[in-house]
C-alpha cells in the first residue's frame, strides 16, 4: 500500500470535478510518478445535496464550512477553485497559517495579491502553486521557472485569453460581427454572460501581471499594464489587416528594455508570418524572445475543465514529490528583481492608424504633415473606401516610440474634421 | 560568498563554448536561483593550443586526459559535448561510477544505450540529463516529464530535424531542387558534410526513441522506429502537395494505441492548417495530443550554439538545486512501462501515392481495382502532367492501416507500366 496523500478541494464546478477525475483516471502513473496515492478527502461546496451524486463517485466528504477543511490535520494540501478574490483570500491565507500547500487557478488573486500570499507561504514553509492561472493546458509558468532559469529573456507575448481569440477567429474567417462573434462566444461557454473581463483586456491583464513576475522577476500592479480590449472592434479593421497582411490578435506583451519593463495589453496587427498569428479559436499560445534560446513558443488550450485539471493535479503532483523528498517551502518562481517601469519615450513600435476625413484633395498631405512633426514616417499607407463626402485613411509606421504615438494621436484627435478610428501595435515577424 | 559548484566540461566545440558563456552571461540569475556559483573549472580537449584563448578568458583549466577531470574530487557534475557513442559512452560510464552528475546533449547515445546509462545512474545515486539531445532550445523533455505527469499522451509528433526542415522549407518557398537545398544547408552549417544523419532519418529517429521514452515509458530500439528521410524528394511531389494544401514536412512520430506503440519517422503531407505545418526553416517542434490537455505544442530553435547551451545550463541548474536539497539521484523520467509494439493492422492514417502510369485509358480503373481489392477507398484523385506518353496519378486514400498501405504498395509495384514514385502518410489537422 502506497502512502496516501490528502488533498481537501474548494469548489466543486467544472474545473473542481475535474481534479478526481484526472486523479482517479491516470492513477497508476500518477502513484508511480510520486510514490503516493494523491486522494480529494474533502470538498467546500455551497450547497451538499447539488454534489452529491459526485461526491459518492468519488468518495468525497462534502461541507458547507471551510474550517472542516482548514482545520483537518490530515489534509496536506488545499487546491482553491473559487475564483475571484474573496473569500478565496481569506481561505488560502488561513490554510497557509495552518501549515497547509496551496495550489491554485486563480488569476484574479494572484495578480493582485500575489506577493503578499508568496510571502505567506514563504513564511509558514508551504508550497504555493499555481500553474493553472495563465493559459490553462499550457505549462508556461513552469517553463520559464526551470527551463529558462539560465536564460535571459527580453520579451514575452502571448495570446493568453481564450474568448476573445475565439471571437477574433470568426470575424476574420466567418466575417461574423462583432456582437455576433460574442453571442456564439456566450452560447458555446467560453464567454460569461458579463463579458467585461474578457473583451475589455482585464483578465489578459491579469496574466500578463503573473508572466511578468515569472519572465522578469517584477511585481507590477494591474493598473500599471497598459490595458486596451476588442469591445466594439469593427469588422472594417479586421479586413483591412487582412488586406496589409496581418492578423488582429488581443496580444499581451510584456517587454524588457535595459531594466526596465513595459506591459501592454490590446489588439494588435500581427504579421500573417509570425508564429502566433495562426493560433486560433479559443487556443492560447505564449511567444517568449530570449537571448539564449532565441525564439520559442508554447501552444495548448487556454481554458476548459479538463485541461485546467490537468494543470492542476500537475501542480498536486510537484508538491506531492517536495514533500516526499523534504523539500517544500520554496518559491514556485525564485527568481526576484526590482520593479521598474520603462517610459514612453524608450517603448518602440510600428502603430496602425485608421482615420476618417474628408473625401476631399489635400487629406494625405494634412497627415503627413502631422506625421512629420512628430518625425514619424509611414511604411504602408492606403486610402480607400469613399461614400462620396468621408474616406478612410489607414497607414502604418515605421518603428516610433509610444510617445511619438502618443502625440500624433493626439493631434490627429485634434484635427478639424479628422475622426481617428483605431490604433493598433503592429507586430512582425 | 556563495559556495562554489564545479564543472568539468568534455569538448569546447560551438556547443561546449557557449556554456561558460551562458554561466557567465546570467551568473546573477542563475546564483540567485540556486544559491550556489556554477563554474567551469577543467575542460577536456583533442588540442590544448587550440583552445588557450578560450580557457583563458574563462579560467578554466585544459587536459587531454579525461582521468585528470574524471578523478578530480572537486568536480561534481560533468557535462558531454563529444557527441557520437564512443568514447563518450566509455567517458558518462566512468564518471557515473566515480559519482558524477551527468549532463549530456548526446542523442546518438541516449537513443542507443539510454536505460544502461539510466539504470547506472540510478544505480551510483547520480544525476543524469540530457535536455537538449531532442530538439535543442525546447524544454520538450522536462514539460513531458514535469508538467504533463498527470496526462495521459496519446501521441507524440514534431519536426525534430532543424537541417531537413530547412531543406524542405527552401524547396517549398523558393522552388528550390532538393540538391541545392542541401548544398545551401551545408554552407550554411545546418548540415554536415556527411548528411546522412539527417537526410535519412536517423537523426530524427534517435530523438524519437528518446520522446517515447517520456512520453510512454517504453524502451525501443532504433530499429524498431519505421525510417525514412527525405533523400531525392523530388520538387514534384512538394508542389503536387502544396496544391493539394499541404506542406511537406518529415515528421517524426510516436503513437499510442490501447497500450502498444507505433513509432516512425518520414516525409508526411500535413494539412496547411495544423499548427505544425507553419514550422519553417531550422526552427523545431513538437506537438502533444493527450487526454487532458488535449492539444499542446512547443516550438523553437532545434539546434545552434546558444539554444541548446542554454538547455545544457537548465540542466545544470537541476542538478544544482537537487545537490543544495539532498535530493539528487532520481530519473529524469520516472514514468516506466512495459513496452509493446503495435501491429502494422492497428496503425492506421491517411496515405498519400504519387504512381506514373501510362498514357492510355484505363489506368485510373486498374488503379481502383488495386484499391478496391484492398478495401481502400479515395479521399482525393487528381491525374496530371503527361508527356503523351506517361502520365502522373496522385491519390490520397481515406483512413487506413499501414497494413492495407503495404497490401496497395506491393500490388502497384508488381503492376506492369505502374511505376509507385512515393507514398506519403497524411496528417490531417
Amino acid at each position: 500500500m502506497k502512502e496516501k496523500l490528502k488533498i481537501g478541494l474548494l469548489g466543486l464546478g467544472t474545473v473542481g470535478s475535474g481534479v478526481p477525475t484526472i486523479l482517479q483516471e491516470h492513477q497508476e502513473k500518477i502513484s508511480q510518478v510520486t510514490g503516493m496515492e494523491i486522494i480529494i478527502s474533502k470538498a467546500l461546496v455551497r450547497d451538499e445535496a447539488e454534489k452529491r451524486r459526485l461526491a459518492e463517485k468519488f468518495d468525497i466528504q462534502l461541507t458547507t464550512n471551510i474550517e472542516d477543511i482548514i482545520n483537518d490535520d490530515e489534509i496536506k494540501i488545499i487546491v482553491e477553485l473559487i475564483g475571484k478574490v474573496e473569500p478565496a483570500k481569506t481561505f488560502i491565507t488561513k490554510a497557509l497559517e495552518n501549515g497547509k500547500h496551496i495550489v491554485t487557478a486563480n488569476k484574479d488573486l494572484l495578480a493582485q495579491h500575489g506577493s503578499e500570499l508568496v510571502a505567506l507561504a514563504q513564511k509558514n514553509h508551504c508550497d504555493l502553486y499555481y500553474e493553472a492561472s495563465v493559459a490553462g493546458g499550457i505549462p508556461i509558468l513552469r517553463t520559464i521557472a526551470n527551463s529558462l532559469a539560465a536564460d535571459n529573456i527580453q520579451k514575452v507575448l502571448g495570446i493568453v485569453n481564450g474568448t476573445t481569440n475565439y471571437m477574433l477567429t470568426q470575424m476574420v474567417s466567418e466575417k461574423k460581427s462583432y456582437d455576433q462573434a460574442l453571442k456564439e462566444a456566450q452560447d458555446l461557454g467560453f464567454a460569461e454572460s458579463d463579458p467585461t473581463n474578457d473583451v475589455d483586456g482585464i483578465d489578459a491583464a491579469y496574466k500578463m501581471v503573473i508572466l511578468s513576475q515569472f519572465a522578469f522577476g517584477m511585481n507590477i500592479r494591474l493598473d500599471q499594464v497598459d490595458t486596451r480590449g476588442i469591445r466594439g472592434l469593427s469588422l472594417d479593421d479586421v479586413e483591412m489587416a487582412a488586406q496589409l497582411g496581418y492578423e488582429v490578435k488581443l496580444i499581451g506583451s510584456s517587454e524588457n528594455q535595459n531594466g526596465s519593463i513595459a506591459v501592454e495589453v490590446g489588439p494588435m496587427l500581427v504579421a500573417k508570418s509570425h508564429p502566433i498569428a495562426s493560433v486560433r479559436n479559443e487556443f492560447n499560445a505564449v511567444f517568449i524572445e530570449s537571448s539564449g534560446v532565441g525564439e520559442s513558443m508554447y501552444y495548448g488550450p487556454g481554458a476548459g475543465a479538463k485541461p485546467t485539471a490537468t494543470s492542476v493535479v500537475s501542480d498536486l503532483i510537484t508538491i506531492a514529490k517536495n514533500i516526499r523528498l523534504g523539500t517544500t517551502g520554496h518559491m514556485f518562481n525564485a527568481y526576484q528583481h526590482d520593479t521598474k517601469l520603462a517610459e514612453d519615450e524608450t517603448i518602440s513600435g510600428k502603430y496602425y492608424f485608421s482615420i476618417e476625413v474628408p473625401d476631399r484633395h489635400g487629406q494625405i498631405l494634412k497627415l503627413t504633415q502631422i506625421m512629420t512633426e512628430a518625425d514619424v514616417s509611414f511604411d504602408q499607407l492606403v486610402q480607400q473606401k469613399s461614400d462620396g463626402t468621408r474616406a478612410r485613411i489607414v497607414a502604418i509606421t515605421h518603428m516610433i516610440t509610444k510617445h511619438q504615438m502618443k502625440q500624433v494621436t493626439k493631434k490627429i484627435e485634434s484635427t478639424d474634421e479628422f475622426e481617428l478610428l483605431n490604433t493598433f501595435k503592429v507586430l512582425e515577424d
